[in-house]
């Protein structure tokens, strides 16, 4: 089964607002196991939404339209179907109703425009809308099917939900198998050195299927199937997410979606550990994406940012002869990362303490090149480890990367932990 | 000039991501003066590209592809077009060195797939990739400009500004009067009452044309004209802008388009004053949106992520009288926002010295409300001043608004500084 989205608007078009109903639209069909294969978005003209509708239908059974509804003479949605199907537009009684009782309560006088809001397409199904005053429409021609959605998401998700849905599996989808996904989170890893781990695999993909989508410093596979049960559908997923595991499993986080930092602080709450962290260059980047998470109070006790020698020595008392002076390693560097690390650590009384010094650059530190960075990971009772970073980019991805790094080397040192205790 | 945008990948089709391409190309394209008719929406596949490419270069002048330059096998755009105009594709050379140099300087192996990023159409331009690896392609066949970027925001919207419009201006859009425009930036105040504010004016607008985007915390006004010269644009905006100005001149930054954390670094650069923070429930993100900005080094000197009571007391000497016992304001409270802010600007011996805490939630702490958030913000030699927050929204909405209202807070102390001293 195919479908195919045309958003409606010459506001998209212009790019005042960003085309949300199109994903939404899109998750929603891809659960239902619908293909879809196109989404389009065309002005306020009668002429080339028609035109749309021509190409549309001649390639998918299943046509949403969304926005254009409204009650402007901009507002053509429904005339440009009706014309194209060659069928003529009524008034929905029962949306009108609504119509007029809104405005009777509002006490405000409904203005002749507001009638076209309650236009339905001859031989169609009216969908009510819950959260707004124009009706949506469901209509069949030549074995394809038409829905037409309102443009706002508050008015388009639940008319979606409630009217369309239940709809199209009526009328549509009476033979079809759902669709079942799950996520597989990695970090540690580039896009193109986890494909070429996976390439017999996803060569080979026929069902459960793969895709892979990267992020700054994260990959997300995802693998889907259509089955008649969930929990055929989880037998399916589990066997190859058991052979994807096999191929990367030192850097395969999650099996769900999720962000590392959510791993990371879930990990360490329920084992009752704590967190610190000094940052250089990074400049409280891992201190804010940990806190991000909620829960974090629990685990994540506090940190500083010493961003200048002065403070390093001040707030984390880093030696002075590490620092600066002649055969001084300076502040980036592998012995001032582990000082760092180790020194928070002790100040906030934590179980872990991470460090990061190094250049996101423009301009060069300490005669060291852009890109260069150090992060450290201090454990209670245990050794320091320090990794020395070549990143590439901009000011702020260097950051980002840096920050993915640490929480990546953290990752794998809990893991660690958790097996040992 | 008509122009269309296929967003190539099955990413978008499953609605994993939304298409922002499509916005800010289509924003772009629009203060160009170039008409957008459609935007298309396809999947990683040979034959279906091409189907689009043949639809939209049949209809417009101009057609952007975005997405579909990975290294992976499902990345097929410029295959696509290559096949689509009959040409043939051949490695650049600068783009390769720079995909071997990332390699080389980060110490790991290029996989044999990488090399598909420096692909480039045969008679094309290639445009290079300041933020990525893989190259950009701009060519013309057939009075139709075809321009090829990446799917990555960060990578799109660089390579467009930066390599795809000053070629559009040289190649394309020879003959149309230049437009230009100037962003002004606004902080401290909502989109809707900015907007009532300059009613008038946007009421009246012919030209220069005036329109409102508004993000987290911050509203940039867009004020546009086509003119002959440069000098008779600004003539334009420069009028407009100070009826602007006059209108909201307690919120107005800046006048070109850049964040308020840049404006601080420079204001404080300039005139040598230095800056410290602590903060509670945001968790580091004001110290790291002033660390973003290139050169804060010289103004940053450091600062504390404090984030439970013991490291409040423990890192920056709040009283535990003040935390925790019977009658004791509590961590979230204008008292300790004060002691905190006047605290790590004395311990760093700033010039200034802020603090936030408050409850981002969920869940409530001290039996204090979701939302309520002290800023404090300290001077050298002056009054401390407090302000209560009560912010809408999730957790990271929470935080991003309290961070943008401090970082507003000090703009206006140290304007008002400047005008002091």
């Amino acid at each position: 089964m195919k479908a195919e989205i045309i958003a409606v608007g010459t506001e998209l078009l212009l790019g005042q607002i960003v085309n949300t109903n199109a994903q939404y639209l899109s998750r929603e069909l891809a659960a239902l196991g619908i293909d879809v294969y196109y989404q389009t978005v065309v002005g306020d003209n009668l002429e080339r939404i028609q035109d749309a509708l021509r190409l549309s239908s001649s390639r998918a059974d299943i046509v949403l339209l969304s926005g254009g509804l409204g009650p402007t003479q901009d507002d053509l949605t429904k005339d440009a179907l009706a014309a194209f199907l060659g069928r003529t537009l009524h008034i929905d009684r029962m949306a009108m109703d609504a119509i007029e009782r809104f405005f009777r309560e509002r006490g405000t006088p409904m203005t002749e425009n507001n009638r076209r809001q309650a236009l339905a397409i001859e031989g169609g199904t009216p969908l009510p809308n819950e959260t707004g005053l124009a009706v949506g429409n469901a209509v069949s021609s030549d074995d394809v099917h038409y829905i037409v959605l309102p443009g706002p998401p508050k008015e388009l998700m639940p008319m979606f939900e409630q009217q369309a849905k239940p709809w199209l599996m009526q009328h549509v989808l009476t033979h079809e198998q759902p669709i079942y996904s799950k996520m597989l989170k990695f970090a540690g890893i580039g896009e193109s050195s986890l494909d070429e781990r996976l390439q017999d695999l996803i060569t080979a993909q026929t069902d459960p299927t793969i895709a892979l989508y990267a992020k700054e410093g994260e990959v997300t596979v995802r693998i889907s199937t259509k089955a008649p049960s969930e929990s055929e559908a989880m037998d399916k997923l589990d066997g190859l997410e058991a052979k994807i595991r096999e191929r990367a499993s030192a850097f395969m986080y999650a099996s769900e979606d999720v962000p590392i930092e959510k791993v990371i602080v879930d990990l360490m709450a329920d084992r009752g550990w704590t967190l610190s962290a000094a940052e250089s260059c990074t400049g409280g980047l891992v201190m804010e994406s940990l806190t991000s998470v909620p829960g974090s109070a629990t685990m994540f006790r506090g940190g500083v940012v010493c961003y200048t020698n002065e403070m390093k020595e001040k707030l984390v008392h880093v030696p002075h002869g590490l620092l600066e002076g002649e055969g001084a390693p300076g502040a980036v560097s592998r012995e001032v990362a582990e000082v760092l690390a180790e020194h928070v650590r002790m100040i906030t009384d934590s179980d872990f303490g991470l460090s990061v010094t190094g250049v996101a650059g423009p301009g060069y530190a300490e005669r060291k090149p852009v890109g260069l960075v150090y992060i450290g990971l201090a454990e209670r009772g245990k050794e320091t480890e320090v990794h020395e970073l070549h990143l590439q980019g901009n000011r702020e991805t260097i950051r980002i990367r840096a920050t993915k790094a640490l929480l990546y080397r953290l990752w794998r040192r809990l893991m660690a932990a958790r097996g040992e205790s």
